[in-house]
């Protein structure tokens, strides 16, 4: 079955090279081009399986987004949910986020996304967090002026860090929520992991943060 | 037995004023000579029943602390603490907190705690919560450059208020706990309004900012 799955991921990837780019570096500084238009490109990190980006390509149409998901068997689960809603304005990308400088030009990307990033609890895994300074720095750079991005999480650990790392950068914080989904906020898309979170009852931690 | 109580709490500050300070005006800029000594000052605001800053005086004893509380029956037991712990490093102000300008001298103060401050939930009250950008300002004013506010809350809404509030005001998230019983904070003093709502099993949040 494993295996299976291993050759139909091969198989989608060779055949839907126009939904899960393969020459991203190419294309650095010119995605408008591949959208078609001027609209603002949005970046999810770590994609997962990609109901986000798919419930925020639909009701976002004047956006155009992409997903960066490093795991192979999961971006193409990603790929099949992008294809199957017939949305034209989102792109998926299997790379690491930490080549971001490699991919997009300086202000090409006007918002970022972090959904239920890996937490790395550990002290001496900090590095790894996607909101530690090296990555912070990338995403300032391909970030237009003024351009945000938005945390949610379950993980109380990498809230309380990610909070802290925001602020060390100089990034102010524009908005907190501490429990999602016991606020009114209409225009939450839920993630996979952030519903199997909030049907344990777990609280959900969101928070906003401008570069200035 | 009301009426017996402010009669109790108007001898209790008629016979203390060493304790519970009445010329406080006059002192603005000279505090340290009432404590004797260069140690720095600590101001907690919204003392209440003292605990707090009764805990904080005997564990600290080259910080001197006051306490400013606007209730005169409450600061009265504040001082009845503070009397029977026979610490020398701490006074009591019955002042409102938005007259600290008045009170102290530019760079006077070295750090500020916020303890389980009113939340003040409306948005129209805003303006009333001391996390408010005009209480800021006046904390930038008395603090020394590099001075920290504390605060510790189990209110959810101030608690996201004000980290966006310090954030927007350019202070410095240094640290934040979203359930500080939870991880092991050694330097920890309990206030009542603590003891009170973690014994009903809600998370304590605090953080701590920093004008920069
Ligand atoms: C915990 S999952 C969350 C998935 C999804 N965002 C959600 O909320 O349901 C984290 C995802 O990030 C991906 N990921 C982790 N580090 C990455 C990196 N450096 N670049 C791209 N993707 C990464 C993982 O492969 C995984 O699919
Ligand atoms: C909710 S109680 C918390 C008391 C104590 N800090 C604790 O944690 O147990 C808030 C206290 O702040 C005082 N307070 C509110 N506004 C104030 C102000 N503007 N100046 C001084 N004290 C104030 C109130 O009188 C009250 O005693």
């Amino acid at each position: 079955m494993r295996e299976r799955h291993r050759a139909w991921a091969d198989d989608f990837l060779r055949d839907n090279t126009s939904l899960i780019i393969t020459d991203a570096e190419e294309r650095k500084g010119r995605w408008k081009e591949l959208f078609g238009n001027d609209h603002p490109i949005h970046l999810e990190i770590g994609t997962g399986k990609g109901q986000f980006i798919t419930g925020m390509a639909e009701k976002n149409p004047d956006v155009n987004f992409i997903g960066i998901e490093l795991a192979k068997s999961i971006i193409v689960m990603a790929g099949a949910k992008l294809k199957e809603s017939g949305v034209t304005n989102a792109r998926l990308l299997h790379v690491d986020a930490a080549d971001l400088k490699e991919l997009f030009a300086q202000n090409e990307i006007s918002a970022i996304y972090l959904n239920f990033s890996d937490p790395w609890p550990k002290k001496r895994h900090a590095k790894r967090r996607l909101t530690f300074h090296t990555f912070l720095e990338q995403y300032e750079h391909i970030l237009q002026p003024g351009g945000e991005i938005t945390l949610k999480t379950d993980n109380q650990g990498l809230f309380e860090y990610s909070l802290v790392s925001f602020s060390e950068f100089g990034l102010k914080l524009k908005e907190v929520h501490l429990d999602l989904h016991s606020a009114e906020v209409p225009e939450n898309v839920m993630t996979e992991y952030e519903e199997k979170f909030s049907a344990k009852g777990q609280p959900i931690y969101r928070c906003r943060a401008e570069f200035t």
